[in-house]
């Protein structure tokens, strides 16, 4: 379902990642050769078997040292440009680039490692094979993914789309995340508007519990948990954003962070691959439109995170389909929301205001 | 268990919460009567379930005005001296005082729902009932949990098991949650060294987690999952950072916060009212070991939170065993873990660093 407009070009930088240029704009590209002598960064992440919480935990001890908010002319994310330092992206311009991250989480052939931590059955461990992806959005190092036009929105859900296929079909590979960071207040180490993917070999914990839940709904009532959710929303309306032919945009009933606006598609449909060209050009729209709001909330781009959820690559498929999360930590401009003893230690989420309350702001601040 | 020379002195607030005043040191006190004009906060504490993760989240809109940072002169957790005005401690003076939370966030007396969010089946809610109290460790400022003499750590634990005793009497209680969040970069909103305890009308996630595999582990093994967990962390000892008689204290296996050690009691008891004497004195010397490692870790106090996992107070209290998990978030001086898109998107925790490492550290900095 890529448009044919969209140009796909991969190449490899120094070290051996693998780089793809995404072009809308840009006509024959013919790839620069990345210059740099790159020393081959080893990878050793391991994933621990957590008994206390059944959630598998990522160690990735040569993360240590990637890069922190380099000054602005030193961004790595940024196309190489003549006179000076090479960059990540060899070509002296882009308009979509995916590449491997050179500091992953998770990895292409992590070495084995002995099956149990301190040969303790109890503590069951393996190479945390699997892939972490940076998308940049843009070459403009001072624009966002809320200032791009919408053209470049739908680029992005193609790179997305083709990307998902990808990493679905590469060996061991539980599920494809892709999300983006935003704001330094979140901890965002590189300010150029970027996004990561990460493909883990495990079901992450928070698609473990959605499975579970679907699991227990569907045995219960023969149904798909996220559509009987998706058709109460829409039935109730008190939190309803906005609702378009393919794709509603809702504040959760049970919202847990200070901002929270989910967008689900009317149809199941298991991830970006999976969507048709009506999806996805509405899907631009209104995910492009659910940002300005978030914008105007705050009167300023405020920090989020943009939480692509999509449906397990294997088992379970069938019970679930893709949906944003999107989220910002800010309650009110200049306060956080911290996770302290009771999120952070028990688990349990304490807001200090209600879904309705955000829905009601949310819609009046529609442009 | 308590000791005989603590004195245990209830009164009433203005507004009537309970105030009782921990007296180590401090000998016949006639307790002085709260002199504010304080207005009744009114609580709306809901609870509603996430059908999505299957977590209770709670609502407490009427916290957003919750006291922030006050300068230290208006400090309301100081005593109330002459010619300032009144605090929330009525007293010109105390060793440890509890009392019930202004701007709770589970409250008493809250008034009833509707059983479901706008009539929906699938958004079952309740009145977050429960109680939150809090607990002052010294009457001094300035000094924090770390500074504390040994004695007035035994104190504190005995005013715990107090608190645990007493919450877990209360209709509805499902588990009591003592804590502490400390420094300004997790959020805390006052710097008068205190902590808090959360009286929950459910199990938290956090412990309803644990539940579950405590239960699949005994179903499996018939033997107690907290249990095989010590045992096996004494046997391997690569974590360990100090074994009592009565409390081991070591590094998690599957740690997934920068700095992270777990207390735990040799004997399967479910809570602090359930201890004797010979393990509060050595707990309150390890916790306070602990602290100081820590403190040296970093060169200087780091922030953290200190969470006292307890038993359920009903179903599943056998299974299970109170423990501490002291984590922080500072991964090194000046930089702090971010929760972003896997952890707090995904739920998938990546971590830079190794359990082994940590431990390995933390038995180099022992005083």
């Amino acid at each position: 379902m890529t448009r044919s407009d969209l140009h796909r070009i991969p190449t490899t930088l120094a070290d051996g990642r693998e780089l793809i240029y995404f072009d809308d704009v840009t006509a024959d590209r013919e790839p620069a050769k990345d210059t740099r002598d790159l020393p081959q960064v080893e990878h050793h992440s391991t994933a621990r078997f957590d008994v206390l919480t059944g959630e598998w935990v990522t160690l990735a001890a040569h993360r240590m040292n990637r890069t922190f908010l380099p000054p602005a002319d030193h961004c790595p994310l940024c196309p190489t440009r003549e006179g000076r330092e090479p960059t990540e992206i060899p070509d002296a311009s882009y308009d979509v680039v995916v590449f491997e991250n050179r500091f992953p989480s998770l990895a292409r052939s992590v070495p084995d490692t002995e099956p149990y931590v301190d040969d303790t059955p109890l503590w069951p461990q393996r190479p945390a094979n699997g892939r972490c992806e940076v998308v940049c959005f843009t070459s403009d190092h001072d624009s966002s993914f809320t200032q791009l036009p919408l053209s470049r929105v739908r680029t992005v859900i193609d790179v997305w789309a083709d990307r998902t296929a990808e990493l679905s079909a590469l060996s061991g590979i539980a599920e494809v995340f892709p999300f983006e960071n935003r704001g330094t207040e979140i901890g965002v180490t590189l300010e150029h508007p970027h996004g990561q993917i990460y493909a883990y070999p495990f079901l992450s914990p928070r698609s473990a519990q959605l499975l579970a839940q679907a699991q227990a709904h569907h045995e219960r009532t023969g149904r798909e948990l996220i559509r009987d959710v998706l058709e109460a929303e829409q039935a109730a309306g008190t939190r309803v954003l906005v609702q378009g032919e393919h794709w509603t945009a809702f504040v959760p009933a049970a919202a847990r962070w200070p901002i929270e606006a989910h967008l689900v598609p009317h149809r199941q449909v298991p991830d970006f691959a999976a969507l048709d060209d009506a999806e996805r050009d509405e899907l631009a729209a209104l995910y492009h439109d659910l940002l300005q709001r978030f914008t105007a909330f705050f009167g300023e781009e405020p920090p989020y995170i943009a939480a692509w959820h999509q449906a397990p690559v294997g088992e379970g498929r069938e019970l679930t389909r893709m949906y944003l999360q999107l989220f910002s930590l800010r309650r009110a401009p200049g306060k956080l929301k911290y996770l302290a003893g009771s999120e952070s230690g028990a688990g349990a989420w304490i807001g200090d205001t209600t879904p309705e309350a955000i829905a009601n702001r949310l819609r009046e601040v529609a442009s």
